[in-house]
């Protein structure tokens, strides 16, 4: 009889190193170790495959999956301006779905029927996890290692020294960390206090924007919501995100620090850095201002944050986000132009936009010579415009609910 | 018989001071000059008064309004977080009703029939002006001389030139500019074009952030969504924003250069400074983050962008807007605590918060010692909450439109 | 050493009266039965007392809770229009609360630290019973003897019979209803095929309505969005909705049979009856068609639905549902007016309605003699609304995307 | 030098008869009539050629758009349930796009530069006429003969007798009524009183529900949101629209009586009739339900609602609307499956349902044999859920603000 085989979201580290082993153990299924790099850094890939297959997996998965990751997650995001709570760029929310679909695609390549990973039951990414998974392959089940088959961190340590397994097991690093390509996210004991600052060690994607460097300043193109050039320069949406990553994060721009509801029903206190992910937002968000229509405009704000409030919430493959996605394309039909930015201590500033499908008309908006603007207009616009409010004033009135001036009975 | 009589919105300056003359010739009526107080600096009330007078007003009424404008205009804005576009944080919207209070207070307290500003026929304000007056006053009727009765600035220098005002009807300031304790707009001819930078002229409420000052940190105290103490200093509302001013204007935080779209249907490109203002929110806006639970806070994100929309668009006493203030109202119940704030360089950063009435629970947020979270409970949460997704996926699989992951027919 | 104590949602029917002794043997607690009356017919509340004494209840708590439940839990519904899924008049949702309610109060008067409820593990109302539960008492526990103490129908009968229970054991009723005094909601086994028309021994609160008898007429008074009076004749809120479940019944109005979307993440098949509901929502509606301004209109559609949301989905005690409440309570301050009503065939039909707090104008909306409304305004109006989408096509046709004409190029 | 030249919208009646002469000597410009068949019935198409010119039209341009209409405006009405204030399903509001369309074409066609309507300046179609037509030809002029150049219904009678044009010129007809294949639409001087019921007289569309025949019973079949098949039997939108109409007609079914909200700030009362509308859109609504994602449905239903707004509100053309559009198409690709109605006596109600796409599970919605709901995942589900609530709820309690059970301290 063949055994049943488990696909398993490996990074590398020690945690899931030992849950090769323990998923087999407790389990008897084959591990196959799926590695896929979002922008991370660390190892290199073929580090990883090799360390999986000595620790014990059948099948090592290895994919780079930056430009993907770049083109068909981090840009759907821009064109959102996805904030949520108006703050957090989603780095790890939208690294999440596209790490499933390469363990659907290893579990169907190698014949498993099971998805494993490494997150606490306590947190958003096992949600992520096993909602993107069962939301492309609902035939598959999950598990969770940590969560369901009691791999503690103690009991990993222990496991990887009596196996000797080749994975460090010195001191617990006090930062539990994410990072990829969108963004980097810290948490850490020390900051579970919320009365207590960051500390400098917090960060490593960006600088301290209290001593930056001379400002920056670029201008950025985009072609129907995505950029498309830096100062001219035709670049891939990860050759801009990665070239803004290092400039933003030069002048410190994108550091995050929030209290933040998590999906499973708890507060918990989040730093990020996002220093090409805020600078990119700021930008779009400028080009919309120029080429959106006012009604259309307030509209995608509410579309815009039911997105990041989806796809924060593990929904990154359901029916509604799709819906939403139709809209938003839509939206970006004319989102393009130039924006210039300047980029200096900690600000993302937009300081010029053009564009050729702008809605901005300059004889309409005018003060000067060439106005255009025909203020006859604006009586009839008021009278007919102010009618409801001055209905329900003239009512108030009646029912001696009018304003009250102070003024006594005049 | 007795003479018409219009009260109008008197700034002092020389479109205004005009304006009394002007309306009388035009209309025959006799003409009030209210002038308020909202903290846009300049000239002494008792300056302007006598000008009024000077200029042939029959009454003149000045209010300073600042308190109460702080109290009942900034305040409420502050509980909704109004940042127009995400952006603009209403300062000349806030400042209209008030005006206009007083205005109706005045029509009253003298028996005047009519209202009349200074506005042009084709910016907001004019909207904001004539449908706040209706709203409160809904009997009485408003003109607009620059539009209505073609008092064009020529016209007004000469005018004033003609009889010997006591005004200075000197070069044109390239500077459109409305100031109060909120905030400052400006406009000029040369930032209409989108593409140039602002100049550093534009700026007073704000130094420029590329050179700051050393870091200023201080802690802002709230009850129920409204700021009480600086650094344990009890300060009403008033003495708080001005203190922001200051401080947080020293470090070139507030300043806002934005397409807008107007309310008649234009966009337009507007400068704001409001450091207090911007300071204020981001405190706010996180103390909310701890102390609003999250299906709340996600609706009052789009009530707050309804309510700054509404006030935009001159609808402050409309119904709509009362009801909405009545939401907010409930939702800042529990809005109590400790925000610190660090100003710097254009950045106003929440380092810390700390409230009694916290929904941030430590025991079940913590990773460390003390975890009372209960993870056992994520598996059959995850189960039940992917469920819509996951059938949804089934669908998908069995009308051949699941996910591809491009490795053909397996 | 005392023992434990449990309050249990006692209905007087089989389940219930087993799972007094089966939670006392399963779990070692003494148990109180408590009975709500919301208006679900069937026994007098002594004889359910009688029977929980009976079948070993330490305490027997019952309350007749249905002018409180109309007051507090349908009053609320009617102002928000509440409709989930735009149909369902949230008939259990809204009862379960208020049960809940009376379990905490007995909680705390008999000392027991936990709820017991009957309700199966698929089903929305066992959420609504634990989520209100711990809304009210989040020190306190619950449990579920059907889903956590395996309580199954057959074991009930056995552990029945065993034990000589005074309560009947024959054959299942192949429905499972729950009804109060805003309506009842049926499920059968029959009807879980999506295509199968309801029997027409589904219904017990309304008759046929293919055979009605003469249509019947009434006029209903309503205060602040309150219904106060029937025909002139006053009423409190419990004895309106019964005159109308019973005329509205006679008509067969209010039968609802949907597919909805479940809490628990599935769709079922529901039929309901809410012959008082159904009418009532009707008149309110158009009442505040007279007597709400437009935007507070439309802005509360989307409260409103948020509302049916946010109570269906077992949230009545939220912080969310509070404030939506405060909106609410706001926008029905002139809601007052009476509404002529036709009753006739399963139709609830506005025939008139007239109110002192109307914002219908006659005289602006005849097209007779006596018309005050100046059509010179409409120009202006039209001119500055339609700018936004009139520059938005000038754009389209400036880049050949303007709307085909199917005739070439002329 | 050649004459101006304007396209009139001309329905063959008084008002537009007569128009073609006064504009002529009002304005100097040729007149080219355009008449559009959208289901109004009356005359033959022929008929009004020959009369607009006879009336002096230079042009008469006649289009039979029942097709178009029914395809391409009432579809995606129907998609998107359009109900505006929940009942009104827009008859007029959508045809004036179709009608405008055919105006711009005309205009293209004969080289016309304005186009001229017979709307009052009270109501919405002038603004639907104008706006609609600068959407898609932003270089035209719009005017509106009744309000613009003040031809009354006096002047157009004295008129049309002067000129002997082949038009009646007796008693005012006391209905203004606009009807189409959609629907149609009433309004006359009695019912302007809010408290008068309509009268008999005032329908054609639909016979009494008080007396109707035998219930009717039909199988619409729907393919992505739109009705492809009637009891099997295949048919295009308009054939389906029509048969319902005369089916659900016969029946009383879709009599709207409702206190509308007028774009141009006013309340109005309307009488509408809609039989083949409210009984598609009740289909429509009831196959989404079995066949829409939860989340999906309630974001369309948001978006439902502003659909409708904006397209009563004459933004059928704009930005928005599209990319609405856009999300309501992505959400019917499963919109597919048979509705069983059965129609009687004014009432329309869905009897079965069933889909190849549906998200109904049998085996997960039954309390049967073969369920196979996993309950036991409910518990974990209903902490983590519930927990937001009972944080929020233990803070209530700290703070005394709890429920109060009128029990006193225990």
């Amino acid at each position: 009889m063949t055994k049943k085989r488990i696909v398993l979201a490996y990074s590398g580290g020690l945690d899931t190193s030992v849950a090769i082993g323990w998923i087999g153990e407790q389990t008897g299924a084959e591990v196959i170790a799926v590695a896929v790099d979002v922008g991370q850094g660390g190892e290199d890939l073929e580090v990883i495959r090799k360390r999986a297959l000595d620790c014990g997996a059948v099948e090592a998965y290895v994919a780079d999956a930056k430009e993907e990751f770049a083109a068909e997650y981090c840009m759907p995001a821009l064109k959102a301006n996805a904030l949520y709570q108006r703050k957090y760029p989603l780095v790890s929310a939208i690294s999440r779905p596209l790490i499933v679909k390469h363990l659907v695609r290893a579990a169907r390549q190698f014949g498993a029927d099971t998805m494993a990973h490494g997150c606490t039951g306590k947190g958003n990414d096992q949600v992520r996890f096993e909602v993107s998974f069962t939301s492309m392959a609902p035939d598959l089940k999950c598990i969770s290692p940590v969560r369901d088959l009691a791999l503690t961190r103690d009991v990993a340590i222990e496991y990887a020294q009596r196996h000797e397994l080749p994975i460090e097991t010195t001191k617990h690093n006090p930062f539990s960390i994410d990072q990829n390509v969108w963004g980097r996210a810290v948490e850490t004991g020390y900051l579970e206090d919320l009365w207590n600052s960051p500390t400098k060690d917090v960060y490593t994607y960006t600088d301290d924007p209290t001593y930056p460097p001379l400002p920056d300043e670029l201008t950025l193109t985009f072609e129907k919501g995505v950029p498309v050039a830096i100062d001219g320069k035709a670049c891939g949406p990860l050759q801009i995100i990665q070239e803004l990553n290092s400039r933003a994060g030069a002048q410190g721009i994108g550091r995050i620090d929030i209290v933040e509801d998590r999906l499973v029903g708890i507060k918990s206190r989040e730093i990020y850095e996002a220093p090409g992910a805020v600078a990119l937002i700021e930008a779009h968000k400028e080009l919309e201002n120029v080429t959106i229509e006012r009604e259309q405009a307030r509209f995608k704000q509410r579309v815009d944050e039911r997105w990041a409030e989806l796809v924060y919430d593990a929904q990154w493959f359901s029916p509604l986000k799709k819906s939403l996605d139709a809209f938003i394309e839509d939206t970006q039909t004319y989102v393009s132009g130039d924006i210039r930015l300047l980029l200096h201590g900690g600000r993302a500033t937009v300081t010029g936009r053009r564009s050729d499908s702008s809605l901005y008309d300059f004889n309409l908006a005018t003060y000067e010579t060439g106005d255009t603007f025909d203020q006859s207009h604006a009586k009839g616009f008021i009278e007919i415009y102010g009618l409801p409010a001055k209905l329900a004033a003239a009512r108030d009135v009646k029912f001696g609910r009018g304003v009250d001036f102070g003024i006594g009975n005049l």
